[in-house]
Order: C-alpha cells, then structure tokens, then sequence
C-alpha cells in the first residue's frame, strides 16, 4: 500500500470539460498525480436529472476508490451542484467541487455586487452558485444564464466561429443589460470559448475560470491535510492514468490538444459495473 | 398471457427523436398499442462508439421483453446502423430499423442516382446506407455528410432559427454542389427540420423521412408474419406506454407537442438494471 500522501488525485468531469481543471492542477500543484475520468459514454450531465447525476457520479466515486486517489474533484459543474454534498457523507477521503472556489473568488473580486453566472441548464437551475455566493455577500446580486448550445459547439472546436458569436451575444445581452462586473464561466466547456465570451462582454468584465479556483482550493486542502506529495516535480510527468467510458482515442486527442503534457492513451472501462 | 397478436409493439431511441417514428406508427397503423423508451439518461448516442451503442440496445431489448412486445423498432439511425444486425439473431420476435426502410425509398425515388444522406457522426461514419443503397442499385452515387449540430439545435426548439439556417447551410453545401435529387432525412430528429432543409435544398430534392418509411415496413411486416392486432382503432387511443431512463416531464412535454394523441406520463425506469 501506497504511502497516503504519494497517492493520486482523482478527477472526474462528465466527458473531456474537466480536462481543463486537470491542466491547471497539473500546472498548479507539480508532483501530484492524476487519474482522471471522463464518462464519455454518458455525455453530457448538463440535461440531466439530480437523481440520474447522483446515481452517476456515485459509480465513478467507486471506480476512483478502486485506484486508491487520496483526493477527489468533481471537475464538472453540474455533478459538483447535484451530487457533492451527497456524496461528501458517504467518502472517508476529502472531495471538492468546482462551484464553491468559482463562488468564492467571484465575491472578492466584483465591486459593483452584480455577478453573472454561464452554465448549463442543470447548474443554473440548481442555483448553488447564487446560494454559494449569499453565503459570503447576502447583498449580492447574481444572474444566471444557461447556455445550453455552448458545450456541442466547443465539441465541435468552433470556438472563434460566428455562429458561436451569435449565441454567445444572445445568451450574454441578459448579463449585458444588468451591468454585471464579474462573470463565473460555470461550465469547465466554457474557458475554451474564452476569446469570444470576452469580446462581448468587453475589458470592464472580469472573468472568472473555477477550474483555476478549483487548483488553487485543491493545492490549499492537500496541505491543510498533509496529503501533499513529497515526489519532486519532473519536466514532462508521465505518472498521470486517464479513464473513460466510450471514445478513448478521440478522447486522447483532445486531451493532448489542451494539457501541457502528451497522453499516451485512455483507458476504455464498463462504468456501469462499479 | 395476451394472444400474440394483442400484444404491443416496441419502439426504442435515444430520447425524444424516435417519437418522429411513434407518430407515424400511431397515424399509419391504427389498433396497435405501443411501448416506447426513450434512453433520455444517456442521451444522444450519435457521437457514441459501437460497442457502447450495442450494449444500450441490448440492455433496451431486454426491457421491451419485459413488457411482452410482439414486435421491436429501432426508431434509431444510429442505434439501426450499430446494433440491429448483432441483436436479430438474439431474438424471437422480428425485429425492424430506420435505415434500411429509407433507403429503399430513396432508391424507388431517385431519377439521377444522386443520393445525400444526413445523419449523426456515428450513423455516416458506419457507411450503413450507402452499403443498403449499393445493394439495391450498385450504381448510385451516395454522399453522406455528418451534422452534429442538428439534434442539439432542434432540442433548443430552434426549428426555424436564423443560427440553424447558417449551420443547414454550411452543413448542405457540398450535397448542393454534388446535384443529389434525393436526400434522406437519417436522424429521426430532422424531421423537424423539414422546413429549414426544404427550404435551402429546392424543389427539386425530395426529402426522404424513414420514420414514414418504417411505419409502412412495420405494418407489412405485422400483416406477413399474422401479427396484426385485431381491435378496432379508437380515437383518442390510450392504450400506448411511455418510458424513459431520465427527465419523464420534459419527455412528456415533447411527446405531447408532436404526438397526434396526449400522454399524461412517462415512467422512469433505471435502464442499466436490465
């Protein structure tokens, strides 16, 4: 058995978004080690029902516990406001989501208390960043916004394309009109779509990225519980395993098109099973 | 047990699409009681490898036994083009897709041997119509092109949105440009584009519908085989059952928009206990 704090960190997200938390922790904590897992064959969670997310994320929390990780993030949005909490009570390791980091750093950094939250349907409707946020600024005001159109237009890579700057437009002139001056990205899709989300909402908006957050809170937790690995950080990390339930290879090349590492492989595994 | 011939027919799909194929069974076959499911908790499978479509057919076969159906439909593309070959032989009730209906009747259509064909990444990439096609008429030139912004776009009710014309166009363009006189429609959601695609692809190209086509498959087929039910057709029939693995009201809600009779519920049943 592995030394507790030389285990990995487990990472899960719906499919490849959570790719993006992956790379910022990559680049955040060096020396840790990743498994991740995308359920590619049930892509995507954005649609879906609490009870399905839950019934969903608890299999993956299972598999990850079969690979011994020390830790947990939920690297998807609507998993992290759908099942977090639930699961949290039932896990003798510690499990962070994406939401409460993205809701943190938004509070300190508006000045106007008008906060605009991006999404899926499911994250939106669940309203954890507004209640997340309440907590911490009872004055604030938060706006919610689910654009559902934006995950299958990045999965299609038209991330500077003018059909997603028309959607983009539609889906931000709510925002727009109320004047916020913070925007959570809250769907790990969305910093992709970066470039044109900025442009719309211009220089005066600032955008917030949990997955950067999520890194951050990660690294913080991992010390406060000595579960920080003592390997020395390596140029070009090999330790790091990727799982997904459908599509490995296209899996792989997107993986290899964002991470700053190159990933040899995925692993296809029933997730059903677990 | 009900006599054979009472029993109902199964209809499968991913989600909402195959209700395209129920609403022809409904219109072109009165008398019969259907079971249909839509696999709404793992919806869409059109980006989906093989292996993963096959298992959620086999796993959706063996509830529709379940409920006695004399007769399954695939109502499909994807999930005709992956897993109907493999399933048949494991069955002792007949079982029918959505592609080889519909491309017999493009071939009986066809004046130039020019043949588009639309579809889900999956549904193109597995060749199946051209392969049907080339079978009847070995001659015919089949040009497949892939649009995975449909399903999504028609799911967001954008039937006749500005962005879905942009997207119709980009994505018909190299079937113009090839002087097909025949396109089939081999997603069961397109359909509901019928008006966008009419529109940019002229008088001249007749729009081929499978859900139509395998409505008057079935009922050839039910006559063949002496499996035609019996009961006089009532209006307002009520006899049918709906199931899904996930968002039952949403479901609902959709069935009753495009359905030619209302539904007060669709049941959620956990799919991979099957």
């Amino acid at each position: 058995m592995t030394e507790k704090k030389e285990r990995p960190i487990g990472i899960f997200d719906s499919g490849v978004g959570g790719l993006t938390v992956a790379r910022e922790v990559m680049r955040n904590i060096p020396g840790e080690r990743i498994v991740y897992f995308g359920d590619t064959a049930r892509v995507p969670y954005g649609n879906k029902s609490k009870e399905t997310i839950l019934r969903y994320s608890r299999q993956i929390v299972r598999f990850l516990q079969t690979q011994e990780v020390k830790a947990i993030v939920v690297a998807c949005n609507t998993a992290s406001a759908f099942a977090l909490e639930e699961i949290r009570h039932e896990l003798d390791v510690p499990i962070i989501g994406v939401v409460k980091p993205g809701a943190k750093t938004a509070c300190e950094t508006t000045k106007n208390n008008r906060i605009g939250v991006i999404g899926t349907k499911g994250t939106i409707a669940s309203g954890l960043y507004t209640e997340f946020i309440r907590k911490i600024k009872p004055d604030a005001q938060v706006i919610g916004v689910a654009c559902p159109l934006f995950v299958p237009l990045v999965e299609e890579s038209m991330l500077k394309d003018p059909v997603t700057m028309e959607m983009a437009r539609r889906y931000l002139s709510a925002l727009k009109d109320r004047r916020i001056d913070t925007l959570i990205l809250g769907c790990t899709h969305y910093p992709l779509l970066r470039a044109v989300i900025g442009e719309i909402m211009g220089a005066d908006v600032t955008l917030v990225n949990p997955a950067y957050e999520t890194a951050r809170g990660l690294k913080k937790l991992l010390e406060e519980e000595e579960l920080r690995s003592a390997r020395p950080a390596k140029e070009g990390e090999t330790g790091h395993r990727f799982f997904v339930s459908d599509a490995a290879e296209s899996f792989r090349d997107f993986a290899n098109s964002i991470l700053p590492i190159d990933i040899e492989k995925a692993q296809k595994i029933n997730i059903e099973e677990y």
